[in-house]
């Protein structure tokens, strides 16, 4: 409960009896007077009978997981640093600021750690930890990315050598790949690396301005050291990109190395506590001993090497890693909006009721305002029961890597990944949006919590792979299967090749009858009932991407059979398809993966008929929005489009009820979520009023800024009106 | 061109040199040596015959129109004011000092027009000004609504009063309706006014925290006077929502005045050089003649006496303006991002050609990235037309009233401009995005300027009437039009009903035979360039606008009919189809307008038939994404949505040459612009470089977060590694 205690120390003096006047003096008072808006809430949760414990030990894997998420909770409380509470002041302050908070806060989270004994070397430690924290930290990708990929690409004895510094955080790092005109085409960084045999030395140079280091986190100045990508050359002979570990600045001064440049690349939509960098070498020398030498070495005579029996398969495996974090994380970002607009919207009123001039509807009443949230809200369990099954997938892989045993599961993990990174972290960006869309004004407030969650997230969308260029990359294994089925020879071994492969690819066969010009099935459901069904609707999604893919692959065939382009000229110029194929196969791994799921729980026949309306939901807003996609082969029929309809009005009267509890399962503490509209106890008006006297603008009253400039302008126009109707009139 | 002169003279003296290094050294050497990206930009232009000056004429309504333009520029430029000139660093500067920035670029807009010798009273002289600064400035509201709305609500000799001082710059006044708790239902709001007869004066109230006043521009530091909404009370009886004008801030000193209480209501996703404020009064008293009495009025005993003959129709025109100006801005604000993205697709370079490893694509040769952009580019067009439609509707209704003439102009603008308010808001918001996303990384630098087009720009999508909210206006209009025609009696009676309507209601004639059960005509269109046809185009749109509404009026009368529901609760539950109608005719509204006007321009046949092409790619892209609304009833067969879809295709290659001049023709100078990526010289890795000198993060060098923060951790880390180790190791 939000009272005047909590107002900003910094406010003027002059506004501090408004906020006295509105607000209860102490947090007794307010727990002993709450508001409306708390009351309404805690009427909403009266309503539905959901178990909120258990649904959240479903989002989470178990209550095992539960009990570990409240523990690394408790000991960051329990630590009582100041520097782990952000609070609402984050939102308030100048970026050099923020970035050294993020610093302190990300000190304080290591202090706090081994305070409580832990090993803070071990990233999944520091993971279960970091989780409870608000911010981004400026040094989070030392544990996502600098010292993963030291792991990955550098020998056993460089490994021993750095990987326990980068660890322990005795060196920060960065990972300086992309440069200024050149992004994810690794083929076309232009850095150099020019052995100098006299020395024994590798010569890093930034030969011109395109091939400045441009975007890398942290490097522009937190890192002290740098893995280079560049390319190596050899007495004269270039053999393509390698990385070196690069020192940028002096252990104890921390002062730049001779050569080296660094600074911030400047502020952006948003992570504006992390200093994304640049950096120019100016003949920097370092040991031979610096290359990353996994994968192939120089010798002292400045011979290339190619490292024998080294697997690159370990190299995918951190890069799927990510991958498998952006869908996961797509789920609980996508869930922190949720929880904000739904609780905000069961408070907020607007709209007399028929017949009465006083009492306005909670908003969440309006089918347009569920229309635009419940479809999110079940995107959200969608989403984290598919983090989940991706997460398994990720350490099948990776216990198969150190077994040594088959790497199956490798290009189905890889191809399903890439395709629901760029589908899930759209939906993401764009439904955090859309929540803050649905709460009118105060969404637009930072302290709402939405501008950032929005900022942040949606750079997702981006990194990693492009969303609309990563599709590719599932479409192309789609194609490769399809094709190895297509041409085995007889059905039998086509069957063979489809039973090779996971739940996931098995609408293939309904591809190959379509492109066998068999006749399209027809949906044959007949009720919204029928149309809420799990198989019915894995069935309708596996048809959608049986049938895109299909028509792909002819198009295709007969761009080089018939128009005579190559194959890389075809795929160019397909590529608006070739986007759309990946988005329907992964809509249908999402659905297919969600019900299944579901259906493996064991809990309450009741609380699993909530899931799989949510499922159903998800499943038919889809379809709903693109109906085309369906109608134009006749899957489904005009009427069956109008069931379609119905059943997802069926469901947001249906889902109302429980929507709140549905949130709540989520978990998001209150200072995870850093949102005074998505307060679990409702009570938003007290917390807007309190943020805003942390604005920076009301820290003089009157402002600087009138004795600067307003006085001025106003004096200039009393002397255009006439000095005599001024007075007079005012 | 971009050069080291450029550069932040507040850069840490460590980095110079690598800019020094990079960079030519001055704007001569830059000139000299024109960037790879300069050049690519060039050969753009040279490869398009179009005539852009020509374009820019028919864009802005005539070469008087640029003419008056470039005039209004030049006298900015002549003025030699530096705080006109906002230039690179105006990102990169804390909130407070952004605002103080903004306030003194107002100013100093004040002071150039008055040194041309410009009468500065009038809006539109200022307004013709302020269109070349690239900002928000804090005190646009001044003559957006402070101002009008005095002159709307207040009587004759109020006006005289007050005006001129408004108009002035003399007050600087905010409008403060919005509280805490409510919002758009201005019934809703819980400010009070009461008579106090004794002393002939109000006392304005702040009741309870939910009326605080609560968003209003300018409101928190800078405005010494506000337009107050308030609840009426005279002797115990609430007369309802009433203005009052209400001084919150001493003339001299700008000290709050007795009882008045205001402050900035903190930072937002945009707009942060506007002091959104809050306000709380306490018993603070007016006298009585500072009611807005235009209305009504209240007499020295207390009485309430309603104004006769005071039109409310002004009160609507000033609304209608402000909508009219959302249309027309969301065309020049979704082609200031359109611009950027193009100019910075054309010299980006991403991923080899066929066989090449060296040779790069631009990225505007992926058929990807044009689907993402051109519709975008075509979008712009049709919004700017549809921009200068409305503004001669709203000029038509401003005569009438003027002329006391028949206002039958008013439903139709008012249903017209509230429906394109929201459709074109909403698809500028997401088109900058989308725009922004196209460009990768550099994109999400603020920078690009994509950042603040998008913080800001979206606030559209929420004020002057919620666009999810707005769209009912649209669509009662539409029913009500529809029902006095389909209850007229008679076919010819119900045509006359028709014939009273402009060309943007005519397809209602189609809407009135589905509703009789007529069988629903079908497209024939047979090629592609039948499709790109204005008149198919129009038809279809026209065809799906009169399904939509026809079935949502069978809707209503059967959940009214059959359910027994009240009206009210009959469009409440009705609310997504209803947004959907509206949706529906707004885009027929853009097409048959844009048609309609490119057919009256004159102009050479080659340059007509390019504007022709950029509807029918805006209309066909929609259809393409909105399939299904004409596959559905069966307007559209399987074949014709391929043929939709071959269109597009074919009309993303035929633009490709034009695309550069096409957004040149928008007339973006680089200042107001603000984005280094979509420099008209193409210059934009040396602008990236440059820019980035004006972080705050690169005053110091190294940072003070080093000494403050990250020495300890290191420390710490070291510790944890072991002294020996780090020693032998790093």
């Amino acid at each position: 409960m939000t009272s005047f205690q909590d107002i900003s120390p910094d406010v003027a003096p002059a506004l501090l009896p408004a906020y006295r006047e509105l607000l209860p003096a102490t947090a007794e008072e307010a727990a002993a007077n709450p508001s409306a808006e708390s009351l309404d809430l805690a009427a909403e949760r009266a309503r539905s009978w959901l178990p909120v414990e258990e649904l959240t030990a479903i989002l989470e894997g178990g209550e095992d997981k539960v009990a570990a998420k409240q523990a690394a909770r408790k000991i960051l409380e329990d630590s009582g640093l100041a520097a782990l509470k952000a609070g609402l002041p984050k939102y308030y302050v100048p970026r050099a600021e923020a970035v050294a908070n993020a610093h302190a806060r990300q000190a304080a989270l290591l202090e706090a750690a081994e305070g409580a004994g832990l090993d803070v070397t071990d990233p999944k430690v520091l993971y279960a930890l970091r989780e409870h924290v608000h911010d981004e930290l400026p040094t989070d990708l030392q544990w996502v990315m600098f010292s993963p990929n030291i792991g990955v690409l550098f020998d056993e004895e460089q490994v021993a050598k750095w990987k326990p510094a980068a660890d322990s955080y005795a060196i920060l790092g960065a990972y300086a790949q992309t440069e200024l005109g050149h992004g994810s085409n690794v083929r076309g960084l232009q850095t150099t690396a020019t052995y100098d045999p006299e020395t024994d030395e590798f010569v890093i140079e930034t030969p011109d301005l395109a091939a400045l280091k441009w975007w890398p986190g942290t490097l522009g100045k937190t890192a002290n050291y740098a893995v280079v990508y560049a390319r190596l050359l050899l007495n004269g002979t270039d053999h393509g990109i390698h990385n070196f570990l690069v020192p940028l600045r002096d252990r104890e001064t921390h002062e730049l190395l001779p050569g080296v440049y660094t600074g911030d690349i400047g502020p952006k939509l948003g992570y504006n506590m992390q200093d994304n960098g640049w950096a120019v070498f100016n003949k920097v020398r370092i040991p031979r001993e610096n290359m990353a030498m996994k994968y192939a070495r120089v010798t002292r005579e400045g011979e290339y090497e190619p490292a024998r029996g080294a697997s690159r398969k370990l190299l995918y495996s951190s890069m799927l890693g990510v991958r498998a974090f952006i869908v996961a994380s797509s789920g609980t970002e996508l869930s922190a909006a949720v929880t904000i607009a739904l609780r905000y919207s069961a408070v907020r009123r607007q709209g007399f009721k028929d017949g009465s001039d006083s009492d306005e509807y909670a908003v969440i009443e309006y089918p347009l305002q569920q229309f635009r949230l419940f479809p999110l809200l079940a995107a959200s369990y969608v989403f984290k029961f598919m983090g989940a099954t991706i997460h398994e997938l990720h350490e099948e892989l990776l216990t198969a890597i150190e077994d040594n045993s088959s790497l199956a599961v490798l290009p189905d993990l890889h191809a399903t990944s890439s395709g629901l990174k760029a589908v899930c972290s759209t939906i993401k960006a764009a439904g955090i949006e859309e929540c803050r869309l649905a709460c009118g004004g105060h969404g637009y407030l930072r302290a709402s919590g939405f501008p950032d969650l929005y900022t942040h997230g949606v750079h997702h969308n981006t990194v990693e792979g492009d969303n609309y260029m990563i599709t590719g990359q599932t479409t192309k294994y789609l194609l490769k299967v399809f094709t190895a089925a297509a041409t085995a020879g007889s059905p039998d071994k086509a069957r063979e090749v489809l039973d090779s492969l996971s739940a996931r690819f098995q609408y293939l066969g309904e591809a190959l009858a379509l492109a066998a010009d068999k006749p399209s099935p027809r949906a044959s459901a007949a009720t919204t009932s029928e149309w809420r069904r799990p198989e019915t609707l894995e069935t309708a999604f596996g048809h959608r991407a049986a049938f895109k893919l299909a028509s792909l692959a002819s198009q295709l065939r007969k761009a080089v059979a018939s128009d005579g382009v190559s194959q890389a000229e075809a795929w160019r110029v397909a590529l608006i398809e070739v986007n759309q194929v990946a988005w329907a196969h992964s809509m249908f791994v999402l659905v297919q993966n969600y019900f299944a799921r579901v259906a493996e729980l064991k809990t309450d026949a009741a609380v699993a008929s909530i899931l799989r309306d949510l499922g159903a939901l998800f499943a038919l807003h889809q379809m709903e929005t693109h109906i085309g996609d369906w109608l134009e082969d006749g899957y489904v029929s005009a009427e069956q489009a109008g069931l379609v309809r119905g059943a997802v009005r069926e469901l947001l009267v249906e889902l109302r009820p429980h929507t709140i509890r549905l949130v709540d399962a989520f978990d998001h503490s209150d200072e995870k979520l850093g949102s005074v509209l998505g307060r679990f106890d409702g009570d938003v008006y007290r917390a807007l009023f309190v943020a805003s006297s942390y604005s920076t603008l009301n820290k003089d009253e009157p402002s600087k800024v009138w004795k600067a400039t307003l006085k001025d302008m106003m004096d200039a126009g009393a002397r255009r009106v006439g000095p005599g109707m001024l007075a007079s009139s005012l």
